[in-house]
């Protein structure tokens, strides 16, 4: 299949596909049916060979599917086999706590800078990193490969950081600005609205006390 | 129509179409069309009104609705007209991170506690709050009036924390752990899961790449 032709949908559900394989992996499972995986994950079997139909269907065959092949041939397709170069734009309380969380490094996105435009902040030392002032940001951009850039400011500030990003070449923006990006269609935007989140959790509240 | 049979796309879309009403009240707008609202939110007019259907429609009459109203009343729907007591569960960057967020309690989300299991965090102050061990959550909870949990601690402690959660007469479970936590249907749960927000992002790159 085209894989302009994948619908986001499936795009969506294919991390937590990686992220099933790898415990089984981990625990040491060699192969897995999708009807074993369609009970582990709760969705039915028939979605998950839809979903892996999308790629070719992973040749299961006999019992199932080799979870080491899978899990890998699904990490070639989210691009995890690549390392990554990001920057952090804002070093508040959520740049601050991503700067510092180890996790995805072990998935291969290395920080590799930390921007800020208050200069108190300056110097400041998160991990392996400190906090360089806003105007060097093209710069280091340039100089050291960066594909992505983390926005953890403030709405008001995201657009003309966003355009400042983009003017310098960088790929893709993983957006935690509470605020929707105008960016043009070749660069990669992944929103984590957080108060958008809350306030769905808020609804899950509110309609079991209207029931 | 029924609450229950509303979709969860619709419900998603909700805190989206409150936020940009939000900034339209802000600049002093007093009425909007759909067609405003869908080039402002770059979804189709049809959609708009569909959405809104699933409540009533909001009484579009003459000229558009009425700014005001329709953001009250999405507010209402999403449950935001009433403070909610929440706790965090971890004390680590991310736990941290979302203790010293400000724009949560500004939408009623107020933080009462955090909790975790290093005795070398005790005592610690986030704002308002000081770090407690694990051990008092339980109480704590019950004499608070906690109804909503964050769970910002590693994927193997998150299971046996919902449980201890759920058996104390939480709500609402906002999970960063990255897992699927099993809990009764009744406890609303909400996900964020950053790694594979990450894995999406790192998808988009690749898919680029590949073209």
């Amino acid at each position: 299949m085209d894989e302009r032709e994948i619908s986001q949908a499936v795009i969506a559900r294919l991390p937590r596909y990686y992220r099933y394989l790898g415990d089984l992996k981990d625990e040491g499972v060699e192969r897995v049916s999708s009807q074993e995986l369609s009970e582990l994950m709760q969705v039915t079997a028939s979605q998950i060979r839809q979903d892996f139909n999308n790629f070719g269907g992973f040749g299961q065959q006999g019992y199932g599917y080799n979870v080491e092949y899978l899990y890998n041939e699904i990490a070639k397709i989210l691009g995890l086999n690549e390392k990554h170069n990001l920057i952090i734009i804002g070093a508040g309380n959520l740049g601050r706590a991503l700067a510092n969380y180890m996790n995805f490094e072990r998935r291969g996105f290395i920080v590799r800078g930390v921007f800020d435009n208050n200069p108190a902040l300056y110097g400041r030392e998160l991990r392996r990193n400190t906090v360089q002032p806003m105007e060097k940001m093209e710069q280091f951009v340039k100089e050291h490969n960066i594909d992505i850039a983390v926005l953890a400011i403030p709405k008001d500030e995201a657009g003309n950081v966003a355009e400042r990003l983009v003017a310098c070449g960088i790929k893709a923006i993983w957006n935690f600005a509470h605020v929707d990006l105008q960016v043009p269609g070749d660069i990669v935007v992944e929103n984590v609205h957080l108060s958008d989140s809350l306030m769905k959790l808020s609804y899950g509240i509110a309609k079991r006390q209207r029931r």
